[in-house]
């Protein structure tokens, strides 16, 4: 029998927030990687990366700001930064816990670009904030420099970009040829490093962020993998979430999932994306079904004892 | 008859100094990388990255003074930025350029970690400057931190650490595995992030640099290389450099090169450990040899019409 393939996609308390806790919570996330990879079955991982490139970005503009010699970096350009910072550190906590359990493993990371289509009418209705809270006067003036923001829910505002959906992973081969070659590959993190082709077909950065878990599906569904598992705060999927006829789901069916998203049952830019990328997963070929769960129910999950199953 | 293999260590002019001159640096040396693989060579690319580790630095050093919530980046963690930001670079430009010559070629960046022996003296023994240029005060605020700095020539102070002897390229298979697929490769950027084993076997940054030249020597004697070539500044090696009866090098022996290095032939930080990482893989195996020329001239140089030789 052939090896099962997971994409697995690691929410934010998986990294923490900054430098000192990535290191404390790379090394719990590496435990259920290696959990996971002791059952037999394939990983390649993929990573938010929002208070990472949040960080990288302040830092980045502050410079801009304090001296004249240093140029503005674009936000792709902080992905691949993050990218950088993270995948090494994930890298690093799996080789050890692989290592500390008797394990010889292979742990790769691949920097990855995403392309997005540049007519994508995400671009004309940017909705994802990034970067800290601006003051009404700070937003203004970004507005005035053709920079859009938002504001958000009484906290301040925020400089927002477009969320378009990923169509190439442009690593993909490279991907394909590490996992064949029996590597724990971590890749296509903070959604991947968004790009388009040029009239050239030169691939530029864009001014966007792919959301993970569409990237995560994509990436699964490219690979040919099994499981796509989207580790979130929450055990399972819930119906009428918070309220009292709250109920969890264990298996939803792709059909069912369609009809709850019409019912306005899941949390845009929360539940709803998972959803969506679960039903796309399923969708592209047959018996691909995604596990949404806790981080350390992933195990339990991939066993059918706990989380929610999504499936045609 | 097998491919040959080289590795090819860019030098500072082969980048630019900021993201701006980096787009258009790296489209020239994308050129120059791609004629070399069209003479049918295997191909290993690693690069400095002084400016843009400097930038990094200086953006996160800022941040952490000007926001109390923000914790220090360490300079390996920075190192992984940089590895990030230029490999994605790089990896366009090649790609780029084998698709203007309608080659459908694979180009792939690898992370990389060197690790350092934790006893190196090197690190008792700073000498290697980062960063910005400080005052008096500033390198003398630093000392009671425990950080090393140095007086630069007249130019204010700067930050040094130590430049330990790279012992161990961490994602050596990672790298075999995808040159053996027929992959350009850009690894060992910035000379690793320089690591050291803890007790347990963990993999620990140390704020150290690396030399690229004996990193890319490391590499080139693992991966079994045929040649490394060196891209500096100048077309060949000198002896007398600068002075009157100045000789330019076309061919230079082991023998001739470390009784050249006892006359104080070679500059320190500059042609010497250039001198130094090429007879370090000329004693590491048979056959193998250094190519010491201008970007420009790579490809006449390894066709013996320029530059310097250093071989047993």
């Amino acid at each position: 029998m052939s090896r099962k393939k997971v994409v697995l996609a690691l929410g934010g308390n998986a990294l923490g927030k900054d430098v000192e806790e990535q290191k404390v919570a790379v090394a719990k996330t590496a435990k259920v990687i290696v959990d996971l990879a002791q059952q037999g079955l394939d990983i390649i991982i993929t990573h938010g990366n929002g208070p990472q490139v949040g960080m990288i970005q302040n830092a980045m503009d502050n410079l801009v700001v304090l001296h004249d010699n240093y140029k503005q970096i674009p936000l792709p350009t902080c992905v691949a930064m993050s990218q950088g910072y993270i995948g090494i550190d994930l890298q690093n906590a799996i080789k050890y816990e692989l290592y500390s359990r008797g394990i010889d493993g292979k742990v790769s990371t691949i920097l990855s670009q995403i392309e997005v289509n540049k007519d994508d009418e995400a671009f004309s209705n940017p909705t994802k904030p990034i970067g800290r809270f601006l003051t009404k006067k700070e937003a203004a003036e970004n507005e005035i420099n053709g920079v859009h923001c938002m504001e958000d829910a009484g906290r301040g505002y925020r400089v927002v970009v477009a969320s378009p959906m990923p169509q190439r992973i442009r690593e993909l081969e490279t991907i394909k040829t590490l996992v064949h070659a029996g590597h724990i590959v971590i890749t296509c993190g903070g959604g991947g490093i968004p790009v388009v082709s040029d009239a050239k077909g030169r691939l530029v950065g864009v001014n966007a962020v792919i959301d993970k878990d569409n990237a995560s599906s994509l990436l699964a569904s490219q690979l040919d993998a099994d499981y796509l598992i989207i580790l979130t705060a929450v055990e399972k999927v819930a119906i009428n979430f918070g309220k009292e006829d709250q109920e969890w789901l264990s298996d939803l069916t792709v059909e069912q999932a369609k009809k709850y998203i019409e019912e306005n049952q899941f949390a845009k830019g929360s539940m709803l994306p998972k959803i969506e990328a679960a039903i796309r997963f399923a969708e592209s070929g047959e018996g691909r079904r995604t596990l949404i769960t806790l981080l350390d129910k992933a195990s339990e999950g991939i066993a059918g004892k706990t989380g929610t199953i999504i499936h045609i």
